[in-house]
């Protein structure tokens, strides 16, 4: 699949916001992956796939789930992670992208794990410092990601976390994973 | 052991201050223990035995990790969590308590876990909310300690994350897990 291929499937999936999204996203990656020495195609072609499943129903996306021995954690936590780990599997399934590292990034570009690969801390850390975002600290990150990809990757899942806490909601494991290994990696570095 | 073995066993191992904050957790679990119906005595003892190995020094409790099989975890997150895991083994083994519920109480009283017991749960908020205790949003766990153990807990584990996150630290993996153990229950009940 090339990425006219890639962008049309998207653009077909997701409104018009969301896809304005995408290739911000897209764009942010390949700065991101240029500066880390990371393959610039596979990372392009995982950001434009990202939100492949974002406005599939969620009820589809846990049959999936069910159907498909994805893990059964997808169903106890938020809606909001699914189309993360059921977007991989439809980007493979739909569009027969094969390659794992894609795949993984898609998969994790939500909730991070540990052990992140290059290029998904990439296309994580794109999702968050894409310029239509306007949160708190999203200046703070992209400061971060001009000088240290785990340090920027670190303080994003640290706001996630104290975001989801805030609101005494459950958070994805592999996010606090995510975090713990982060925070483990750079307290080794000082 | 007995209450009064277990004082004087307590009262040789910590320092004065230490040895009144254990007093006042005694107090505030068996206020806890009647309310929530847990066994006062054993709630009690446990209570007195909490902080056991709080002076020991970090390099030995290490070494008891490392020779007797605890959890290597307890060698990579912050020293603060070692007296609990090693207390409740030193507890064991020198004082010769044997009762499970006891020392487990011991063992998960700073860093909670997932499926905590009634006793495990009494003993941790006890040392959470003791008078002594004067840190921010302590009077609100205070107040939710007179209705509701679980949201109680779920309210100091929400708390101790925010704090150790907000510092850029690891977090034991069993807090994150009795955390979002805590959030799914209370979401299941509403």
């Amino acid at each position: 699949m090339n990425e006219d291929q890639a962008l049309a499937a998207v653009e077909k999936s997701l409104k018009k916001r969301r896809f304005e999204h995408t290739l911000r996203v897209t764009e942010e990656a390949e700065i991101l992956a240029r500066r880390y020495n990371v393959d610039v195609k596979k990372t392009r072609l995982a950001a434009i796939l990202h939100d492949y499943a974002k406005y599939r129903p969620v009820d589809e996306m846990k049959e999936t789930v069910k159907q498909n021995g994805l893990s059964r954690s997808l169903l106890t936590y938020s809606d909001e992670i699914l189309h993360a780990f059921v977007g991989a599997f439809y980007v493979e399934k739909e569009l027969h992208v094969t390659d794992r590292q894609i795949l993984s990034a898609i998969r994790y570009h939500t909730t991070g794990r540990a052990n992140m690969t290059p290029i998904e801390k990439v296309v994580f850390l794109a999702d968050y410092i894409e310029p239509g975002r306007t949160f708190n600290a999203v200046e703070i990150v992209r400061d971060m990601a001009k000088l240290d990809l785990d340090r920027a990757c670190f303080f994003a899942l640290k706001n996630i976390i104290q975001f989801i806490v805030s609101k005494d909601e459950a958070v994805y494991p592999e996010t606090f994973e995510a975090y713990n290994d982060f925070a483990l990696l750079l307290q080794r570095r000082i």
